[in-house]
């Protein structure tokens, strides 16, 4: 689906605490420079670090301690020569003085300090934009943040962060057999919707907004109202279900009543999942995917993950791999390109993959799967004692 | 950390769409069979089987359609020899009927369908149960709650879950020269706090809930008030900073005063973060982090995040580790196990691990890293050329 073409979206100005996983929507520039101030490495003396050349452990320096200063105080008084001031780790450099003492090359006897190693200027002083400075780009345009990202932005003091909006996809499920998961009791024909949750929650987990719009029956009418009211109000539509209907494909009918829309299907040979119908209409996407929810899942997982985790700017999911040996033959239809749910089980401290024998009607076949291998369109069986590539979804 | 006790945590009832990444607090069974009534797994006609038995494709057999049922609609005839009905995809079968003949096996002249296949009894019918069937436990105890669990729990209809509550961390920053982030201008001797914000988030990325008590000053009476305040309202109290104070160490001196207490002092010998305090008090736990962010953030994640993800039942962070080689000298500091920030660079292709040369006091150190390698404590050079296996936070 190289073809997807990427959305443009719009930006926003939020509050630092809720930029987690949001993405930079312009470089920013640091206002200040860290330390803004000159501060202590250690907890020691601010000496003028002249006065401490000549000092040894046999050659103590007495300089006269004129100020205690803790982390987070000002210094109220310049240190001239002679003098010194404590300082804690972290605390304010005072005037004058431009170099640290540690505390352990000193001894205080009642208000002099006695030195016994010499410090060269600059010693355990933590310089004004040491670590980052005025008008830095600190992160730039694009930029996930992550962790670091703000803690480098709570460093510099900015609380409010410009950043892209969340993509919006609205969300439906189509089927007359549908009802919610929180209805009565089921009647003959009716099940529960499974795909509206799943795939909300799949669609949040690549940092992407849901506009969930219900469940749709199976009217043309109806459908399109919805499809329309999804174009109107977010970047992507998502529907499932109604694309193997005896009656006819009544997702891609509807498409084909827009202007202007281009209307692909994907995966007719694929399996489980077929078909996946994707269209763009001006700046929107719509997907269909297939209505049993483990091929809505795994189209999902195939076709637009990735997509949606490049559009917010999440990090992709990764794709552990391994090459396993098959356990027992798998059977798949000539002509499809087959993304495969297996079992993989320790057979004598091996893993081995396993074909699961439920179809993709059930539910639990995803449920119960450890992933996938892929088949290709040629192959009907994968043998016993064949090594393949194992996927996880 | 081995000897971290397992908190208990309480149980709460949730509603279906909250449970994504929450642990099951007791085994869940179907409520019902899924399928709950006979289903046709294609478009198809539902016969009985044995009215087919003769049927090839020189010997049409012609049944009478008596009805049409689309998924969703409940069936309102019984099938008798001789007769059929039409059953979309995921249709109910009607009565009397026991097998489905396949659309493209048969023809439609006038109502009445001609079957060019035999089929058995039981072809393309999914039987009642035969995905879940009543009383299964669906989901055990103990399960985090992924898609497919969603999608399994859909599927029974259930709609509120029974999950163990989110661990609550309580969280404070102290230190006389912390101001939030969002303050208006820093004084001489103030820095913008960093952990508050990046603690809150790393915590929540384990699925814990957080309880923000904000910075408190580096005062004795101050920071106990917090500290009983946090182990009141909450399973863990978490405070960054104070841990290498000239004066002493508040926090430690704070925990000693708590009656049946036990603290214990982790990596004294470990660089950066040192020392991290841990505490264990009746059922509850203090944390202690060390105050420079860098350090703070290396430390939760090599000591606090497993132990958190554990207790909520996230998965734990995927710890990708290559081996690399060293591009240059690293000089390490003789009896500290140091987690060493790294960079790594592509040096004509090939991937090498060079230091970071600021130190933890520098945000900037964590955000330039790409991770870590661990040092011994007996060695204070990594040469150039050396291999070794690089972390990623």
């Amino acid at each position: 689906m190289e073809e997807l073409p990427p959305l443009k979206l719009d930006t926003e100005v939020i509050s630092l605490e809720d930029t987690f996983n949001r993405k930079i929507s312009q470089d920013i520039q640091s206002p200040i420079d860290v330390p803004h101030f000159r501060k202590s490495r250690m907890d020691g003396f601010a000496v003028k670090a002249q006065d401490t050349f000549e000092a040894e452990e046999d050659n103590l320096i007495a300089l006269r301690l004129i100020e205690t200063i803790e982390a987070g105080s000002i210094p109220q008084k310049t240190v001239s020569a002679g003098e010194c001031s404590y300082v804690a780790t972290g605390a304010a450099i005072p005037e004058g003085a431009d170099a640290v003492v540690m505390v352990e090359f000193t001894d205080n006897e009642n208000g002099t300090i006695f030195i016994s190693k010499a410090v060269s200027p600059g010693s355990y002083v933590i310089g004004i934009g040491h670590d980052i400075k005025k008008g830095d780009v600190i992160i730039p345009k694009n930029s996930l943040v992550d962790l670091p990202t703000l803690g480098i932005l709570s460093a510099c003091g900015i609380h409010t962060v410009p950043v892209f909006k969340k993509p919006i996809v609205s969300l439906m499920s189509t089927g007359n057999e549908l009802v919610t998961h929180d209805a009565q009791e089921l009647e003959i024909g009716q099940i529960y919707d499974i795909n509206s949750i799943v795939l909300k929650q799949a669609i949040e987990n690549t940092g992407t907004t849901v506009n969930y719009l219900g469940i749709v029956k199976d009217d043309f009418k109806a459908l399109t109202e919805q499809i329309e009211k999804g174009l109107k109000e977010s970047d992507i539509v998502l529907l499932s279900g109604g694309t193997s209907k005896g009656e006819g494909d009544l997702g891609v009918q509807v498409l084909d009543t827009f202007e202007n829309i281009e209307v692909q299907v994907h995966g007719v040979k694929i399996k489980p999942g077929k078909p996946l119908i994707f269209a763009k209409l001006h700046q929107k996407i719509i997907f269909i995917l297939p209505g049993y929810p483990t091929s809505a899942l795994s189209c999902f997982f195939v076709f637009i993950d990735d997509f949606l985790r490049k559009l917010s700017g999440y990090p992709l999911r990764s794709k552990n791999t391994e090459l396993l040996e098959v356990g027992e033959r798998i059977y798949s239809p000539i002509g499809r390109h087959h993304f495969k749910p297996i079992q993989v089980k320790h057979i004598d401290g091996t893993k081995k993959i396993f074909p699961i024998k439920t179809g993709s009607e059930a539910i639990s076949t995803i449920f119960r799967s450890s992933g996938y291998i892929e088949i290709g369109e040629l192959e009907e069986i994968v043998e016993k004692g064949d090594r393949r590539t194992f996927y996880t979804y």
